[in-house]
């Protein structure tokens, strides 16, 4: 039934739905679990990292974790090639601020950026939404510390903790519960740990799996 | 049978009805509740406010009430993404009137704005109608007080009080038996409280399921 | 068998019919009766009004009936925010002429401008026609008094008296019998409201359900 | 069979046939009967009026003979829609000339022009041809009194009798028979009269029903 | 088998052919004959002249032959009205380079200028090929007399004697029995006129269907 | 199976093959046969010539071998008139490198260019990819005597000897078993001679089916 | 089932796949197998020779290593044609940057800039993914000696040893068992001799089939 209107952007179904966003969004539930948590001390990622070949050289950054700015990185879920031209455009767009006005973009209006040009791949024919979630954390003198989270429908919103990738339901069940204000960041990476070792479903606890970063001022 | 006519914005049925646009206002339907009531003191928007993790951080303004100037705020109910890039554009709209007039832009012409970007989505192939509908609350020197309601069509018209989203029939019957001309901002949030707690069909009337936003001079 | 040819405004069927074109007029057979009556007085319109919650707000002007210059007015049926297109680019073309000439547009020329509109709708891919019938009501050094039908087509006529919207035919057949040229605006007033009674169907006539709107010199 | 190839301007059939400019040509064979006759002292347009309403208003020319300029003027046959955007077009293209060249543009140039028009609307993908014949009747030094007939596929050619619309296969047969190139313009005129009456198939001959045109230099 | 492949001028089908050209190639097997022949004295058409009606007035030049300029006409199968297109363009085109050259564009060019456009509406979506072939009679101070015919795909080549149009296969083997280098233009029309006798297949042999044009230096 | 896939230059199939690519290579199959060898004394082509009418005029060049310029000729077999379209830009293209530079345009970077419009035509809808294929055969300074195939797909390579159009598998390997590296360009023709004599499967070898053409420094 | 959402580059399946990049990747595995193995010294590559004809002429560089620049060179699998267009890019870019900066571009840096151009082709309608993956060996002062792979998607990685095309599966495996960070360049190219012998499954380790190239400093 769902058939009909599936295959295009700019179908709504009969219900009100955009099937085509909502697959968007399964590439992401594939895609290795990231967690973020919003401290008083700053701001900690959690990534789980994939068993890969250890002829992968590390050139550069971490795999999944990107700096944008001197105060915003973000952790990517779903299509990297996707992930990659929106961070380029992100970096541009926050040096030009920083160029034209002297002081770094605040993080909302840069996110805000982003979901902008996401969203604009939801509502026009011959072009796909962009396949992948991110999770930003960044400080600016506004709103101190933030964290936010973004879908390929181009809607963001702030967090104290949150995750993203494939088994993200239980890992947010587990911040829910274990989350609390006053955590430092290493209590935070710890909740982390716990967290990525029950998503990932593996016997054994090995950092070799996990990655950790972290923002402060 | 209908299945012919429903999948392009362009194509009328043989009954004259446009379906992706009365689909995508089925994106309205399945949204929390919004009420407006205008009053003379000022108008006042009740929002059901769905339980939300407690992990969400509440960075800027409120989740469903947005301010697009000074004198107009909105309530949404939709696709929230879709909205946000109505309502930059009505931001920087009014601002230009504002530099270019050096007087605050009326409030109809504003709403008239937004539904024309609104309607040419609706007329030409290779676009989606927004999903969203809005609650403008505004006050300006012509008309005093306006409550307007647009739909995604790019329709919209004035309001003495008016609800939008999930269960909004059920709230518009209540609206027309309860409401007063002579209310109070306080008799009017009132009102708003007792026909959110029906729509919400919840057993007990907690307020931490509502949001009241009040537009006052 | 049909089928086959009325999904596009580009596709004419093998009869040499436009489907779309005939489809978008479906959908103002379904909008409330609009008549106009041309008298030496002036121009008279009677309009079906549906029965609307009495909580709708009346800010500026009728809810049918739409003035586009001093000289022109005209009442829509059909998809209201169709109409809203046409009339915002018709106003803002009688003050160019307005301007560019120090005289009123002739009427006819107005008209014509409209169609011109409509009719490009219908003949290019990726468009849909505009789902909207006019009366318009107007006066000029030329023509004095005139009155002209549009459709969704682009075509045009004049007339003496006509009606528009559901039940149209029933309309314009009583005022073929019971026009007279040499009518006052009241006697065509009175015809009109006598009309509405009979195809609005209801057993009690009641001005509650009809708004006269007048242009005079 | 014909069905896999009909629905596109830009699609040939297996037999070298163009269907969508043979379905325009039906619109044509619906529309009242035209008939145009050349003589010595000038050219005579005969037309079919259909029954219309004695409520419909006679504003400006007639229902189906246009002045495009001094020296042409033509019938039409089809969609009046459509006739008008190239009516529009031809009357400008014509003042242009005229202002340019300080002289009347030359009859079988105006024809030529329109049909550039009618032609490339015939073999461009999104656009669908125009539904309209036309008789045009013109003077010039050139050529002196001419006759013209063009259909939807930007073909023209002239003519010293032609008719176009409903039942002209049996027209131009009664034409065919009758004409003579020593008519006067009165004669040419009661052949119409007789031709109509003929093929609108009514018991009475009657004025009413028929209408005549004609260009002198 | 082949339908899948027949619709879109942009499709090969599986055996590496363009049905659309070859679809628009039918529409010229249906036109009436027309013949060229080479000889030293000039270059001679012989053309089919279907039984049209007396009331056809022969307003400017031949039916079937037109000249481009001076020194080069052509002869016409297929659709009129993509011929006229083509047939502009090239007399502009042709007149644009004597006035920039101060001399006439030589034949070959000028063949290779239509045939550059015909090839451009066979390669690209949202086209259709012209259907329609040419015969080009012309002389100049490089080939001295040369006769050519371009098709559909933009094809051309030199030929001594050519037939296009109905039956022009027969009338092609006709030519190859008969033609001889050293024909005067007089007995090249006499070998026209007896090809398009038994081409046309009919009984008595009549100037009345025939039409003959000579371009000589 | 394959034929969900086959019938836009821009699916791959899930083999990841092109299909339009290949069903264009099909057209060249069919076309008559070309072959190219390259040595020490220059480079030689043999073409195969149909049995064409005596009638057709040689007017310029060569049927199937075409300059591009003073140092470069090129064979072509498949749809003549996609490769008229390429030669004329080829041949614009060295002349400007000529004008700009002083001298001729390097072979390879000629075949490279001509490639690029090739390949350009197999990634963008709403083409279709050039049916046609060519060898290249040229000399320059860096290079000196050389070779090149390009097929429709835009890929090209050099030669020593290569085959192209019907028969042309059979052709290769004759070629590939005879071919000698010090031969002359007399000893080419002879190998070419026969190898022709094969693929056209005629009894007798007769030189009036063949055509050779020789590029010297 | 998978059917419904592979013909177009624009659309998710309901599993949040691009199929048309998937079946571009399966062209890659057609194609043959390249090797690259970073060491201290410098990269060698090692790449499978599909036996070709001896007739084959060697113009300018090897058949499947490209140079971009001093710095840089890559290997490439899958369709040749594609890959020029991505090469010639970026040769433009890298002597670009080298011309602006007066420093050769940064290794990463032009990888990701062919990638943003890939990527670009797998998110808009009307066009395919490029079917070709590429190893990029180079080497500068920020991260020395790099090894890039980076596939039809537009991702990329970088390596210290890795395969592309047929059967890399099995000499990804072997690499990952054999490869040693402390090698040698000669050692390296031992080891990419070995693992093209077992991927190419012949009986005897000829050097004909192979061809090596090395990257230093």
């Amino acid at each position: 039934m769902s058939r009909e209107y599936d295959e295009r952007t700019t179908t709504f179904s009969p219900e009100g739905r955009l099937y085509q966003v909502e697959y968007a969004m399964e590439a992401i539930n594939n895609a290795p679990c990231a967690i973020g948590i919003l401290t008083k001390e700053g701001i900690a990622f959690g990534i789980e990292k994939k068993i890969i070949s250890k002829l992968l050289a590390k050139i550069g950054e971490s795999e999944k974790v990107y700096a944008i700015d001197n105060h915003i990185m973000c952790a990517v879920a779903g299509l990297t090639s996707d992930a990659n031209i929106l961070l380029q455009n992100a970096r541009k767009n926050a040096q030009e601020y920083l160029y034209k006005y002297g002081q770094p973009k605040p993080v909302e209006e840069l996110v805000e950026y982003i979901c902008r040009i996401k969203h604009s791949y939801t509502q026009v024919g011959g072009l796909r939404p962009f396949g992948v979630s991110f999770l930003f954390a960044g400080w600016d003198k506004i709103h101190g510390y933030q964290l936010y989270h973004s879908d390929p429908s181009g809607n963001f919103s702030g967090w104290k903790a949150h995750a993203i990738g494939s088994n993200s339901t239980l890992a947010r069940d587990m911040l829910k519960k274990d989350y609390k204000e006053e955590m430092t960041l290493e209590e935070a990476m710890m909740l982390e740990a716990r967290v990525l070792f029950k998503t990932m479903d593996v016997s054994e606890l090995s950092t070799d799996r996990m990655e950790f970063s972290v923002l402060r001022r």
